[in-house]
This record gives structure tokens, sequence and C-alpha cells, in this order.
């Protein structure tokens, strides 16, 4: 049958697949300076943001993206102290980095405002922690800004960004993953969304290949569940110069003095496993 | 945006969730005694079989399902000679268990035999072993196959049917698992499909509780993805009267002599970790 307009639904052109939500409305609409943004009330999945006709996120399975782009990299790192999200205008990633408290800066460095505006309005619980003194949200260039920062200055570099086209583009070349290496301390570790692991692997094939020709000798693909995106089958790719990224810290992570939904040290590891397939295609 | 014709679309009531795949054509579609049932040709994932409007398989994504719906379980029980598949008539679950070489009897009974010469025709990669002369397939109602069989006589009981309404029913409650329990030798193991653990937690706990007033007090359910089926995530649930479901025969499954696109050691160990609220939810 055909989806009609009680249903956002977003075709996913390379896949041939679509996912879609039931909707009751939409809230609001509208073209920034970088992207199209709108915002749908759902009948079961909570409020929808959309961005250029691509699902961002929802009310209820956003917890499973923000905590694997998080959780996995600071319990990874030995003592995560300045952490960096590149992208991540739901501040979604943010709120999850800052229940660490060993975290003592997280710098927000999105493109467009507007996200986060909207964000506060349709997701204020994603934004519960912006006014954490340890928070700082930028609105500017994330390439630009990792270009400019000091060497040897950070920790974790999160890239939480759109698909690599249009204002995103810039997050997924190796020149850009230079500027990443060249800011992040010894021990200091990588991490970036790298789309489906069954419909996206030459994707990820050729975002490993960069990084690893930017300096970064460790590389680990984390696959995830993700229902809004395409496939609802999501990775992360973790990067570093030195160091394995296969051990965590277990302890820490099974001591947490925090809440999370999926994230734990057993579903940590379950990350880890890489599938048959993938191992064949990307040799992790 | 809607999607029209030129896509096939499972709305998901129950969630309010679709997943949709574009279509070339559609290739056959007829009513059997039981179900309905449709054929298509998708532009990226190969065949696509719906019964009754829900998507069942594509040739794409089908391996995720049927490696994790028998592998596992396999490898759990330390010496699986027979096997009873209730359902499964597209003949992949079926092959997966008969790439195990201490398999000595599978016996595939699906109530309608439409399905399996439906897949003989249009996914003939999952009938390869339907010639095996381990291989019986039986088309009968499964709920009385399983309570005629002769007590202590099966080491394996996989459950691979469609949800749980309409011919498949009968299959999710405690009757049924009587009868498994009694038709299992010691050390025998149930696993059955138990839907997605993001929007059936409900069902999985009902599931879970007729499963242990049947007298199976160790179960364990393990989570793994699925796009083709609501969300793209879905979940097998392990049940064994005695013995615990979380150690398997490692040696064996690293040392396998048969191909897997998605199975391994490192993803059955996946599989058994349970995310945060799920643990929460059903206490696995």
């Amino acid at each position: 049958m055909s989806l009609d307009a009680t249903w956002f639904s977003e075709p996913h052109e390379l896949s041939g697949s679509a996912i879609s939500f039931r909707i009751k409305g939409k809230l609001h609409e509208e073209q920034t300076p970088f992207q199209h943004i709108e915002i749908y009330d759902t009948t079961d999945w909570g409020k929808l943001m959309v961005i250029d006709g691509c699902v961002m996120l929802t009310t209820r399975d956003n917890f499973l993206y923000h905590e694997m782009m998080s959780h996995p990299v600071l319990f990874t790192h030995t003592s995560p102290k300045r952490v960096v999200i590149i992208g991540g205008g739901d501040c979604g990633t943010l709120r999850e980095v800052l229940k660490h408290r060993e975290v003592e800066s997280a710098v927000q460095c999105d493109i467009d405002e507007r996200v986060t505006r909207l964000a506060e309005v349709y997701f204020p619980e994603l934004c519960e922690s912006n006014g954490d003194p340890r928070a700082h949200l930028l609105f500017d260039d994330g390439v630009a800004y990792m270009r400019n920062l000091e060497a040897d200055s950070i920790d974790i570099v999160i890239v939480d960004s759109t698909d690599p086209v249009g204002p995103a583009e810039g997050l997924f070349n190796e020149a850009f993953y230079q500027s990443c290496l060249r800011a992040l301390r010894p021990g200091g570790i990588l991490v970036q969304q790298s789309e489906s692991p069954l419909v996206h692997l030459d994707l990820i094939k050729a975002m490993r290949n960069a990084m690893k020709n930017a300096g970064f000798a460790h590389l680990k693909t984390l696959p995830f569940p993700q229902p809004c995106y395409p496939t609802g089958w999501w990775s992360c790719t973790m990067a570093r110069k030195h160091l394995d990224l296969s051990t965590f810290r277990e302890r820490g992570a099974a001591t947490k003095q925090f809440p999370t939904k999926y994230y734990n040290v057993d579903t940590h590891k379950a990350a880890l496993a890489t599938p048959a397939f993938v191992t064949e295609a990307i040799g992790d």
C-alpha cells in the first residue's frame, strides 16, 4: 500500500528503502542559511526533527544514537577531560558527555544555531545540560574550528553530523581528520557517526581510509540499532593514533553514577563485535 | 513526502512507523487457504515476500534473521541432532540448520505449502538444502505436530513464525510451550522469534511468562538487526528447562566449516548483551 500525508516518509534513494512515522501534524518549518528544518509531532515517537528531508531524531529512539556516540568513546579514553563535539546541534550528545564527571570542558560546535534553538523548544530534555558551566555552545564552521584549535589540546572529538552531503561534506575527508589528529592529545580519540553497516559500506571504507591516511593507525567501527535511520542499523567509527580501541574502562562503565537506557558494559562489548560480512568488507 | 505505488510499504499500526521498499513490480499474488501472499521485485533488495501485508523477507537482508534463528541455538546446545522448525516455510532457517553436520534430522512443519513452493521459485538459494536427506518438509499445523511428538525425542525446536495474529497465534501460548518442553530431550532448547525489543516489549514479556509457566526455567532474549522488520531491530528468545543459555560452544563456532554473513563468535556474544531498558522491562 501507499503511505499518504498522515505519514512522514524519508525515502532513501541509495538503498531503495524508506522509513516513515505516522504524524499528527507539522509543528514548525523553516529554511535557515544552511538547511531546511521541519519538526513534526508523531503518534508514537514523540517529536520528529527532519533536516533537508532526512530524519535527524525522534524523542523515542534518539537515546540509542546519543548514548552510542558518547559513552563507548568516553569509557575507552583513560581520562577524558576536554571534549569537542562537531555538529550535535540538538544537544543530545552534549548531555550524555556531561554525565561524565571527569569531563572538564565540552565544546559543541554546530554550524546552524537554529537546530539548537529548535531543540530547546521541541526536545528540551536533550538540552537540560546546556547551562552546565562545563558546556560551551558555539555556532560556527566545525572544519575551521578544528583547524584552528591548539595542537595537543583535547582528548576526544565527536563528529555528530548529518550525512556527508551538504553542510557536513567537509567532515568526511583527510584534511579534516588531520586537523582532528593535530588537536588531540596523546591517547586522544576521534569518533564519527558512520552510517549503516548494511548499505553504506563503501562510505565506511572511504572514511576509514581517509582516517588512516591522516595518521590514525587504530580504527574500530561499532554497529548499533537506530530505528529512525535508513535500515534501522547504524554505526560510529572510533579512530586513534596509538593504542587499541577494543578495550575500555569496564569497571568505570559498570559503576557509572548516571543512568543510560541502552548503554552498559555488555552493549559496549556487543558494539565491538563485527559481523562477518563487515569484517570481509573493511577488515575491522 | 508521501510514498506512491512505486514503493511497497508496511505500515506498522502498533508502533506508528513504516518500512518501505522501492519496487520494480509485483511478481505474484495469491490467496491461500491460510493467508494472502505477495511477491515483489525490488530495486535494491532482490525479491520481497509479503504475507497478509507484512514483510516476511527480502533477498538482501534475510541472512540476519535466518542465521540468528539457527546458529546461536545450535551452538548453545551441546549436541544438536534432531531439530524441528515450526513455520519457516521459506526454508532459509532449514538451510542454516543443515549447515551443522551433527544435525541428523531437521523437520520443517509449516501450515502453508504455498510459502515453500513460492520460495522455491523466488528464493531458490534458501531452498538449496531442501533435497538434503536429513530434511523433512511437512505442511501441517505446527501446534498439533508439537502436541503429537513423542516425548523426549528432539533437541531443538525453532519457532520461525509470522506475528502472533492469524495462523501463528497458537504458537505464542503456554499450551504450545508445554508441548515443546515435553518433546525436548534433556538439555533441549526452544527458540522463537520474539519481535522488536523497542516496540514489542509487552509481547516479549508475555511470551517469556508463558514459557516460564510452561516449565522453562532459563530464558534469554537475543536482539539482532533486521532492517525489513518494524523498527529494523528484532529478537529471538531461547528457553530451556535446565542449564544456562549464556554460554555456548565457542570453539565450535570459531572453527565452523561453513560460511555465514552475520554470525560469528563475537556477534553471538553481542546478541547475549541485553540493553539497559530491556533488562529493566524483562529482567533478562
